[in-house]
């Protein structure tokens, strides 16, 4: 680790060190292969194999059970923000939304394009520092859509809302997907850009019922229809193939750390020591409330924009790297998806220490 | 080279070794930042220097004028094959489009959800072993667009359709883009998948007139406009940062060679190579019309479908991989696109002399 520094960024974010060893071997020559990772064609066997890897994974990992495809895609959530709505909507039915922030409010605008929505919950009211009780639905939804993470105001729903059967629970699941136990079949769509607890940026993970798969529109762009990708195996046109690689090594990572039980202690722990920090200290405040604070993301500041400023600079010459909180809020932000070391953890704590010391 | 075999994959395929020595550095830590090249925020000062030299890079290679913009995006040609006509289309204006095989008839078949189509020429009376000569325009239509090269019938244009300056030339350039020097000022958009001649899966280069960026729709799904991407600098969401570093390392590798007009001695020569080794065989023949043969693709085949078979199983054996022809034509197919290198041609055509004396 002597040459890395702790990257506290939003995503793309830090990756577990093994595989980054692992890629850069792979890079050069897969498996023995004689060809390289990023080289080989997306019909290969040996390509086959990666991405069969990283669904088998994906599934026992999150307990997918078999009514649901899984699919690897491109454009990131903001492209979901759209598909969604454009394959699920245009009935006449509302779209239903809680609304926890930036990302909500963009899914939010694009789903307005095909149908009426109803903001089902909000948390504007008090600069999103919290996560709703209660959704109230609108009569029949075509879906309810959530953000399970906010990584700009740092909250985190810990559990997923009461819906009636017929309503799918949607969510973009971006900032902690496999960060903790999931229940799948409590949604009927999950979606997640892989750039932060999953791998690099550029594959986005889509787990869909298949009964979503079948009620898409069948009138859209063929790259648009979630069909078209299910029934492809995610290969109706070429992925992208190394992202995939990266993403089924950070899956085998999970496995190796003792899955998601383990996972969500070690995020557990993680976020507790620098929570605890804040707590007890006079000079910073975390804006989340206690019962929405983001394992993830922990948004943070002090009295003053400038000494804000002062904290980040200083921090990123120590080697902790990335701080800087998101320019829609300011203060600061570390984010500690699944791959970031306890040891960064500590060593942020202890900078806001000694800061505290000079600065309180 | 002695652990890696000859990638003939017509995509994803081989790139530059130099380029996979320099990444396997910067996975581990992006030019001595301490973070690696997946791992970098995609607004952090590394980042932004990584997409800021592809640009620049690109336009330099290929002397893109000032009034048009490049975009780096997802999604592959397939994602472009609708976006173009969704956002130029829909005033009751046809598109024209040249129809030189199967990728050809996909970009056409998304076409016309959006509007009348027109196809201005077509190969397909003599299964596409051909470039048409002359295109027949509709009146004023938005735009005529070509699909440069075809991989899976080995042919390519050697010069752009003679065109009236209100219509705009729009190219599927994915398998031949920056493999010769090109003219950009007689395109209205250019767009490849970078897998071909550019880098890996997973990142879409798209050079499009300012013009036709402002022509675009505006009540389009936001990352479905060109503008959005435009006036984003590529960063309205998280791109695929590592795609875009290898892209930034091979055109760096590009520049190293000589530029375009040194990649396509380089290529012709490769090529002349095969198509000599085909002209004088008994037993191997080429389909593409020899004004019309392609110098990214060389597509062949013996008499036989069994034998076909065999040549490609026993070049496999011999580090002669990805060889066999796609599975709508059968035969064989070499694709030799701007990284692969001369030895791997020559090892081929060691290998049809050997068989043909075989089995001729």
């Amino acid at each position: 680790m002597s040459d890395r520094i702790y990257n506290f960024s939003s995503g793309p974010a830090v990756l577990p060190e093994p595989v980054l060893r692992r890629a850069q071997g792979a890079l050069w020559d897969l498996n023995g292969t004689g060809i390289g990772a990023m080289e080989h064609s997306h019909r290969s066997p040996a390509f086959t194999a990666v991405i069969e890897r990283a669904e088998a994974s994906l599934r026992s990992l999150a307990g997918i059970p078999d009514d649901y495809r899984v699919l690897f895609l491109t454009g990131g959530a903001s492209t979901q923000f759209f598909m969604v709505p454009m394959n699920l909507l245009g009935d006449g039915r509302a779209a239903d939304y809680v609304n926890t922030g930036v990302w909500s409010k963009k899914a939010i605008k694009e789903a307005r394009r095909f149908g009426p929505v109803h903001v089902a919950a909000s948390s504007e009211d008090e600069d999103f520092s919290y996560i709703p009780e209660r959704v109230h639905l609108s009569e029949g939804p075509a879906y309810l859509h959530i953000t399970s993470n906010n990584t700009i105001y740092g909250t985190e729903f810990t559990r997923e809302p009461e819906l009636p059967a017929t309503v799918p629970l949607i969510c973009d699941a971006s900032s902690d997907i496999l960060s903790r136990p999931i229940d799948v079949s409590r949604y009927g769509l999950i979606y997640a850009g892989a750039q932060k607890n999953l791998g690099p940026a550029g594959v986005t993970v889509v787990i869909i019922r298949d009964d979503l798969v079948e009620a898409g529109r069948d009138d859209l762009p063929t790259m648009l229809q979630y069909r078209t990708h299910a029934d492809a195996g995610s290969r109706f046109n070429t992925p992208p193939t190394f992202a995939v690689y990266v993403l089924a090594e950070v899956l085998a990572w999970i496995e190796d750390q003792g899955g998601l039980t383990a996972m969500a202690e070690h995020n557990q722990a993680k976020a507790q020591l620098i929570y605890d920090a804040l707590d007890r200290s006079e000079l910073f405040r975390t804006m989340a409330r206690p019962d929405s604070r983001s394992r993830m993301n922990i948004c943070f500041r002090t009295p003053s924009p400038e000494l804000d400023v002062r904290f980040a600079a200083e921090a990123e010459q120590r080697g902790l790297s990335g701080l800087k909180g998101h320019r829609s809020v300011g203060g600061m932000r570390a984010s500690i998806y699944n791959a970031f070391p306890p040891a960064g953890c500590r060593a942020l704590v202890d900078f806001m220490d000694e800061f505290e010391r000079a600065h309180g």
